[in-house]
């Protein structure tokens, strides 16, 4: 996993990178520039709530890497994903039993970034998200991961479900969150295993669900559904913690 | 405490709402009009991001309570803040020792809905904020508590400190989140209980820490600082639950 910062320079580099749709976190403009393709990457920059910063020539001279920025340069940022043995190798490194965070289509990028947030500091070894229809590393993802993003892996894949049948052939246990679950407190949370948190809206899907061999339930006292999925997260992830810090 | 819905009807009516920073959660305008008084509520509207409905003539007078909406009405929420004196006679009520949460400066919108939502199913019996800068019940703050601002009550008040003293005297305990702390699996969570949560910024202030009886600590194993504020909360808030609910 690693988080990269790269700079992209000069007027159509920049435009052109606005429009394949990357992401980019900050743009250095020339005080004062106002002439047409100035103006297309501000209306982009706008578009995409990218920090615009007006800067003097000098300034940008000395940002620039390689001198021909024409007026702009725009600074981007590179996720790499991890692939799901580097989680595996990160909990062996330890001598400890695996901890995953699996997102069952997690939409919300807040939602992402604070559950990556709270696996690096509750010691998950990585979090797994789907390819499809899921939330990305976008910046917000990186930003309210507060940094988190750079410690802790996150691997993508296909099929949640066919990951977590390869993860339980290697002893990996399997817990999801739902209302008709055990108490979580009842439920031995200490091995190797792995958390399944699912989206807002429809909770974890039904095949990812089958394949689990634990269902928990948060004890819920209100007159609502459910807790925001961030915090579902919070709470069975700390119930691990719990488990495993304070064996009875 | 109670959320309500009221219509605001007519050009001058609902630019003034929107000018005294009334938050409006819907606005219905009838299709095709155009004319000066009309384009400056839709210029309002998109500035504070309102859900704006094109309807017939017909729809409009069914909405109509007035008969004069002269093309537009706005939708308002009104959400009314309850008493401390409130929260603590609806643990009385359900003969319950008081579990309350208070939040010392939460400004994210989304944090405070999240923890809103939180109180409600952890079986909190109200959330205590003060009156300066923290972020108010807003349209952004109801809907991320998912229906649990009709529910939970939400008392403001003007000094946290001195709030904390009064119930203090009443029997109340209060308990902080801190690094330094103890862990929280080590405290007494199960009496008459205050759980008083800081800023995502500057944690919780001093004058407040100060009337603290007790700093909890959350286990933390990783390579950051700290969890989103609204997990924070949903960590030590199920805490409180499972030793009221599992007492050894």
């Amino acid at each position: 996993m690693a988080y990269q910062e790269f700079t992209i320079e000069g007027r159509n580099a920049v435009i052109e990178a606005y429009r394949s749709g990357k992401t980019i976190d900050k743009l250095y403009v020339l005080d004062g520039c106002q002439d047409g393709p100035v103006m297309t990457i501000k209306r982009e920059a706008k578009k995409q709530d990218t920090l615009v910063k007006y800067v003097s020539k000098e300034r940008l001279d000395q940002l620039s890497a390689t001198g021909k920025h024409q007026g702009v340069i725009a600074v981007a940022a590179a996720y790499e994903y991890a692939e799901v043995e580097d989680i595996l190798r990160a909990a062996e490194e330890k001598g400890e039993p695996p901890f995953i965070i699996l997102l069952d289509n997690i939409e919300d990028p807040h939602n992402l970034g604070a559950i990556i947030r709270t696996a690096n500091l509750a010691g998950a070894h990585g979090v797994i998200i789907p390819k499809n229809r899921a939330v990305g590393l976008t910046a917000v993802v990186a930003r309210t991961s507060a940094g988190a993003l750079n410690y802790t892996p996150v691997a993508k894949v296909t099929n949640l479900a066919k990951t977590m049948e390869e993860l339980k052939k290697k002893g990996m246990w399997f817990v999801c969150a739902d209302m008709d679950g055990t108490l979580m407190y009842q439920l031995d949370l200490k091995g190797p295993i792995g958390l399944v948190i699912g989206s807002e809206g429809e909770g974890v899907g039904r095949l990812v669900k089958e394949k689990c061999d634990m269902v928990a339930a948060i004890p819920m006292q209100g007159n609502i559904d459910s807790l925001n999925a961030s915090v579902a997260a919070g709470v069975l992830a700390y119930e691990i913690v719990r488990q495993r810090l304070m064996p009875v």
